[in-house]
């Protein structure tokens, strides 16, 4: 039910959401849908929980961070298009609840990353390295780059770790 | 009418869109737009089309590039929230014709990245700088980060040249 959840919320707004139309893609009634989740706002909100997504996208020691969280990202990509992240893209569309899931994004997602982060700005070098995964997982997902598809996982980590590491360690320049 | 027809493509599945609301959205009749543009999938083609914002955004010389494209991306998002690059984003949620959009991105943004720079891999340096561009569009326009909305653009590309201008320049690592 999430997952049809997820798919609908990617491709309709809110208002042209309908819990019928999500129960009839998970292949199940409407009455269950609302038994789990209460109502299409409360399901809107689970879609837009990142919790669980960024403990697996930060699970890894400080040193081996960039790649992991390459790693984490095109492997979600490949598999289910379940990326942890890029959901948010959609938040646009969602008007009525778009502020919420962008409120969550900013403290589960970039408050959670920049916590385990050392030296100064660790805050803003969070944003920006969460920046270059959400372009990254656009290149993927949404252009379909034809040349950074068809690298191996472990390619594109190694083209993506000097841009992403030095934001993790501070050792990237910070604002004046 | 451009500009509604974007509002409505941005927030709006292809199926879930009509003439009636961009119109209605616009301020003119249904009848003035179908005259202009002829058919829903016209319009939609007029918003997935690049080449405009695509020549704005790499108006400038080789090794002022990088600053320019994010003062670029900044002022116009800044501006009347009309980013160049970054309503990719929602070609995901137009399925039947999201395939054309996404098309076009790569021909009209990336393959006239590509065509600029010098030095070996153009094409996958090409990806990876619209790929950060897109991250940064993110987090302005989608993520709304706390810290690098709050930088003067100046700020802003002091942080992301040292990110960008290696891709351009031919100086970043390359696929193996």
């Amino acid at each position: 039910m999430l997952a049809a959840a997820r798919r609908a919320f990617a491709r309709h707004a809110y208002a042209d959401t309908t819990i019928a139309a999500i129960a009839d893609d998970a292949g199940v009634s409407p009455a269950l849908v609302m038994k789990y989740y209460g109502s299409k706002e409360r399901l809107f909100t689970q879609v837009f929980t990142f919790d669980a997504d960024a403990t697996a996208l930060f699970d890894a020691p400080l040193d081996g961070l960039a790649r992991h969280m390459v790693l984490h990202l095109l492997a979600t990509q490949r598999g289910q298009t379940r990326d942890p992240i890029l959901r948010i893209a959609f938040s646009r569309h969602h008007l009525e609840l778009g502020g919420q899931a962008r409120a969550n994004f900013r403290t589960q997602v970039i408050d959670a990353l920049a916590a385990r982060l050392p030296g100064p700005g660790a805050p803003l070098r969070a944003e920006m390295a969460i920046g270059v995964l959400l372009g990254l997982g656009a290149l993927y997902a949404t252009v379909q780059a034809d040349r950074l598809t068809q690298l191996d996982p472990d390619e594109v980590a190694d083209l993506y770790v000097p841009l992403l590491q030095p934001l993790l360690c501070g050792e990237a320049p910070t604002a004046r």
